[in-house]
């Protein structure tokens, strides 16, 4: 049964069992206590740092342990915000990042600047530089984006930073168990549960010099960065995995690189009208995201799952929020029928393979069901312009309408679809990117709604 | 080789180490996923929120799961407070909170009013009641006292709370073990680790129809409650260990509650100059705090440490603060010397026997390496006031030379210590009550320091 969703939660590795049982045993003790089960759960806190803080590349005095990685983002934006208080309270963000970051990003209540990212969901360090202020209290990026794959120029970022005097956070949950984090940042983020490590650990380094004023109420535990009693079995977990799984990485990466190459050749030849999205080459190496057109997330990976494939979706249909990813989105490209395989270490071959020979099936049937156009024949011509009434209708109905009708007017008619459904922003622009036909623009209808507008082309 | 700190963390329950190993393998994936593996962690997390809930007297829908105990209290705090702020933001704690109740009555920022405590550790229900006020926007009150294991009128003072509606804060760190917290009360923090749990898991409990506004940015984990990816092991093996020890906590309770009355008993009478603290009867089952005067506690938890036996102090002496704790403070009680034995189940009845036999060398010979006095006999009188500097020395020194020269004058005659050690403030009266003499009064010295005058009534 492959679990395809590694960059959700891994699954535990076995150096991170043995740890956590080993620690269960010696470190449940108050590390800050000086009898002997005290100094015991103090020498395998110390040691933990000293091996988290070897991966990532940084001194053990810079290096927390927080209960989360969502934590860590947490405090490092507010904890580093208030430090630069006298700067301003100006963030800047890429549109990608994370929501832990996003939100926290807000919370500080300055204003927000989003560089935009390229299709292949990448920011260009130069637009990110040019959108640093001299009230810009904090820089975030991530390391690689936790959809698409796609990994950010942070070296570069992290360089106009420092000539910017802005210091940047790095969001490494979805990389740092691949390497560290190359180039001069300031804070990072990390999660131990996205690299095989367990639940409840994450990392939080703030290099010397850093001015970081944390926002929590006054506490001795982590150098008054992180209150409360240390998760340590759970700890010393985190630190021995990521040590494990870095003596494997390059081999495995190289392995599941090859796979993931292989998903992305694959699927746009078995399956019809599937956009793969990310960088194909600057990614990370488990981990790929494709669309499939006329076909609605929740479906599709209910019927994955039965089938055996767990897999997560950036779709609108299947979040509890009923608005597509915000990271596709900001990539401009297609959110219907989305689909993220993140590959845990080990995953085998034939696994993949099987994945290959289930998803055209599960995807034709989803979209016979839906009455989705099975080719994108042309129709004989009757008029030059057709209104598709789609409101009320969900994604992917709305783009399925279009497709249905683009064949009945001539090339260059037009159809233009009223639809209230907030994924047709993102998906009916994206549609005609990858149908070769031309967005004409959209406004608000009087019908109610918004009237999208495309010109047949091919 | 006894570990008699229970009330800093206790060992790991055997429950809660086969619920930690059974969760590893079936709950490690994102319980908000759809597919087997999350929906598998979910019901696991579902299960683990009833047992829990039915342990703290609440219904599942208003319990959250927070990393710790720590985290439960801060984010209670805020969120209450936040809650009413149109009530206003003052609070209300009893003086002998736990420091990180006390730190984050603070961060709010609209003025705490600390209710004292009587020379038990307790505070009054009428006491506590009369220091509502209307711009109250929180109460906080101990189920329990972590220091000296006084239980507190937790019930009177939510019944105070309620008319007065104002919202109550119950901490339950040290007593949930044993039992719910009885009372209509609003809020409830707990820690996982104090009663067996693993490490990583605290409660937080918000009764329906209580204001409660979450300080930390957006998140949709627990409710909105926590937010980042819930540490779902240990949270099964704490809601585990909890019904477990919840199972056999009426038969424990009795048999350690026996042997902390034998400690009460045995130590004034093995070790001379001795005085337990906390109330004897209204207190949890297995902690027991004394105080020896002249002796320092860094040096008796050290040479107690080499005996084998794990306890911990509240003097000023063993911290890194180099203050007393505020409990034996708010007390008026000595804290020199002081010792806090808290038993984990299991502990043998030997083990106890083992420690009222070496406790008594371990106390002379320290107070013999500081060149205390043996007893408290009489000297010749010579003068009718006698100046002692003690400047720049630390506890326990100050109260051992006043004791030295009590002797030298006559009843009637005084006695004035110089000091500039913060422990002094409070030894040096806890000694005079302790020895029936006159404490008359403390004022801040020419010479530096505070000058502390004592008369010799007996």
């Amino acid at each position: 049964m492959p679990y395809f969703d590694a960059a959700s939660s891994a699954p535990l590795h076995p150096v991170a069992r043995q740890a956590l049982q080993a620690a269960l045993d010696e470190g449940w003790a108050d590390p800050a206590r000086l009898y002997r089960e005290g100094r015991r759960a103090r020498m395998l806190l110390d040691a933990a740092r000293e091996t988290a803080a070897e991966a990532v590349g940084c001194r053990p005095d810079e290096l927390a342990f927080t209960p989360s990685g969502t934590y860590a983002v947490h405090s490092a934006v507010s904890g580093a915000a208030a430090g630069r208080r006298r700067a301003g309270n100006h963030l800047v963000v890429s549109a990608v990042e994370h929501s832990s970051v996003l939100h926290a990003a807000e919370a500080v209540g300055g204003g927000v600047t989003e560089v935009a990212v390229d299709r292949a969901g990448a920011v260009g360090a130069e637009a990110f530089a040019a959108a640093l202020r001299t009230d810009t209290a904090l820089a975030c990026l991530q390391s690689a984006n936790h959809e698409v794959g796609t990994e950010q120029p942070v070296a570069e970022v992290a360089q106009a930073c420092r000539e910017a005097g802005v210091p940047l956070l790095v969001d490494a949950a979805q990389s740092l168990g691949w390497g560290p984090v190359a180039g001069d940042w300031s804070l990072l983020a990390a999660s131990a549960h996205k690299w095989g490590g367990p639940a409840g650990v994450g990392l939080l380094a703030v290099r010397k010099g850093v001015r970081f004023a944390p926002q929590h109420p006054a506490d001795e535990r982590e150098s008054g960065r992180v209150p409360g009693f240390e998760n340590l079995p759970a700890i010393v977990a985190a630190a021995a995995s990521l040590r494990a799984v870095r003596a494997e990485a390059d081999a495995e990466a190289a392995r599941l690189r090859a796979l993931v190459d292989r998903i992305r050749a694959r699927v746009p030849q078995l399956v019809p009208d599937v956009e793969v999205v990310g960088d194909p080459v600057r990614r990370l190496p488990h981990l790929v995201t494709f669309s499939c057109l006329y076909v609605d997330g929740e479906t599709l990976l209910h019927e994955l799952d039965r089938e055996g494939f767990s897999v997560s979706s950036g779709s609108s249909c299947t979040s509890s929020t009923l608005t597509p990813s915000h990271v596709l989105r900001a990539m401009g490209v297609l959110s219907e029928g989305n689909v993220r395989v993140s590959l845990p270490r080990g995953t085998e071959e034939s696994d993949v393979d099987a994945f290959l020979t289930t998803l055209p099936d599960v995807v034709a049937a989803t979209r016979a069901r839906l009455g989705a156009p099975v080719a994108s024949a042309p129709r004989p011509e009757e008029s030059p312009s057709v209104l598709v009434d789609a409101l009320g209708k969900r994604c992917p109905i709305p783009v399925i309408e279009l497709a249905k009708v683009i064949g009945d007017v001539p090339v260059g008619g037009t159809v233009t679809v009223l639809s209230d459904d907030e994924a047709a922003r993102l998906d009916i622009p994206a549609w005609c990117e990858m149908r070769g036909q031309e967005f004409v623009g959209e406004r608000v209808a009087e019908e109610g709604g918004v009237a999208y507008t495309v010109r047949r082309v091919v």
